[in-house]
């Protein structure tokens, strides 16, 4: 079997892989808190459990949330401040006895969507994680491009508001400050504080209260007000994919991560919003928007793909 | 010989370059106004010129500022509005019976520095090319990166100011509008208007008849208000740069077009503004900002050798 990781700022997920037919055939989830050393010792406890009913790992990938080498070396990661400057990808490969694959976790993800997911036979597509923030794989020539250090696909600190509000990065307006899920919760409170979107108010208890989760389940019931906060939503993210299309001509944009779970309503929307806001877009071949089918799997996935292609 | 192509708004230029070491034979201008047929004439006209004088062509390469398909029809181009919807491409290689490789001229620029220029060396590079608008040609693991459908590096139209003042295209701030040509100039009317940057008032004539080319003077001079403009100029240029940075992961960006003639005070302002905008430049290496090495041949230059890459 092939084992992929996944580290985000709040859980480490562990899947085991078929390494012909790629099913899932088992898998473990830990909290990802602590330092680099205490991260090795819950991965290594994972791959233990796993590797106790699977058999031998024939490779380890991992995708991490932030700017990892190569090698595997954290450079910078908001969510993950203890693994900064940390070498995990070593420290892992030490402590298992397997060399590990390391990228970035929305890189992961891209590449799980393109072999195994919405990206097949496309190849040129865009894989946007919406999540707390926005992370996203690049597929280039049917390639994943990872960069000159690793570091590719950063579009949620694309700077798209250069005079708007700063991020808890230090920039002004990134992409993330207006299309990730914190940026649904704050556009529903606003709505909220408005006086709009009051049955959720009522709900959450207060308007301080009322998150993005608020506004997901009030779609599920139809509800008007969460209707005009999604269609406000779906500009913003529409407005960052123009952006990546007028770089690097995607003919398909795949939307993951937990806000892909809104499902159509965030597909359709975001369709809408890209062809009122992509230029010239009467003269271009459409971009196709889809929804990832592969749910919060694709990091892990991905990461065993990458291990099985680039050993070591 | 090879023969490059490079049609930009104004004119048109003819190379005919040497298939091995890659040297300019010969070259022949023209204005590039009219309609697809009298730019194809146009066109016609140089190659036989070229070829009167170096012998038979044995490829063609043409960039063109625009979107174009990699089959050669242009789709959309601000600045020539007589070719859209126009197959200039098939159109051309009927007339001179070569088959024509075609590009966008930034995406020919950007190979012509990758192969010859500035860029060699680098796997992971953007040539910026700084003129009237913005044009923008990537390369991505030693690989020119052109698009699904031959659309890739339209930077200049990102936005980067979405609630900005709205371009010529339509869309709100996008990055062209604040670091062309044509945004430095205004820029320098803005101090002009303010009663700065007297001594260029003065030489043109009024503030209405400063021009960016003003402050390119100025800037030969010394002058500090000149100085102050164009650092104004460089974080606005930086900014689009490091938007290129985060999503691609670049290790080095390669500064030409007509802005390029500032030289050293544009690269070192760029570089400076990019170490100050670019979210955790502590934490990666840094990204190299290089002026561009082959001026305004760039674009015929790589269209050349992207025909003798791509014959037909």
């Amino acid at each position: 079997m092939n084992i992929g990781l996944d580290v985000g700022g709040t859980y480490a997920r562990a899947l085991a892989v078929d390494p012909v037919d790629h099913r899932v055939l088992g898998r473990a989830d830990a909290s990802s808190a602590g330092d680099g050393p205490t991260l090795v010792a819950t991965l290594s406890g994972l791959i233990g459990d796993l590797r106790a009913t699977h058999g031998e790992a024939d490779a380890v990938g991992l995708g991490i949330a932030g700017l990892i080498t190569d090698d595997g070396t954290v450079r910078h990661s908001p969510n993950l401040p203890g693994l900064v400057e940390f070498a995990v990808g070593p420290a892992l490969a030490a402590a298992v006895g397997v060399p590990v694959a390391c990228g970035n976790d929305a890189t992961t993800g891209a590449w799980a969507e393109a072999r195994l997911g919405a990206g097949r036979g496309h190849d040129h597509f865009a894989f946007v994680a919406l999540g707390t923030g926005i992370g996203a794989g690049l597929v280039v020539d049917g390639r994943l491009i990872t960069g000159a250090h690793g570091f590719a696909g950063e579009a949620g600190h694309m700077v798209v508001d250069a005079h708007g509000p700063t991020h808890l990065t230090g920039q002004p307006g990134p992409w993330e400050y207006f299309a990730s899920g914190n940026a649904l919760g704050r556009m529903a409170r606003q709505a909220a504080a408005d006086g709009r979107f009051a049955a959720s108010v009522a709900a959450a208890g207060s308007v301080e209260a009322v998150t993005g989760h608020h506004v997901t389940e009030a779609l599920h019931d139809g509800d008007p007000d969460a209707l005009a906060i999604l269609d406000d939503f779906c500009r913003e993210v529409a407005r960052g994919v123009a952006n990546l299309v007028e770089l690097l001509d995607l003919s398909l944009v795949v939307l993951g991560g937990g806000l892909a779970d809104i499902g159509e309503p965030l597909r359709a929307g975001t369709d809408r919003w890209l062809g009122r806001l992509l230029r010239a877009a009467d003269h271009r071949p459409a971009v196709e928007i889809r929804l990832a089918e592969l749910g919060p799997d694709a990091g892990a996935l991905g990461a065993a793909l990458l291990a099985a292609d680039r050993p070591g």
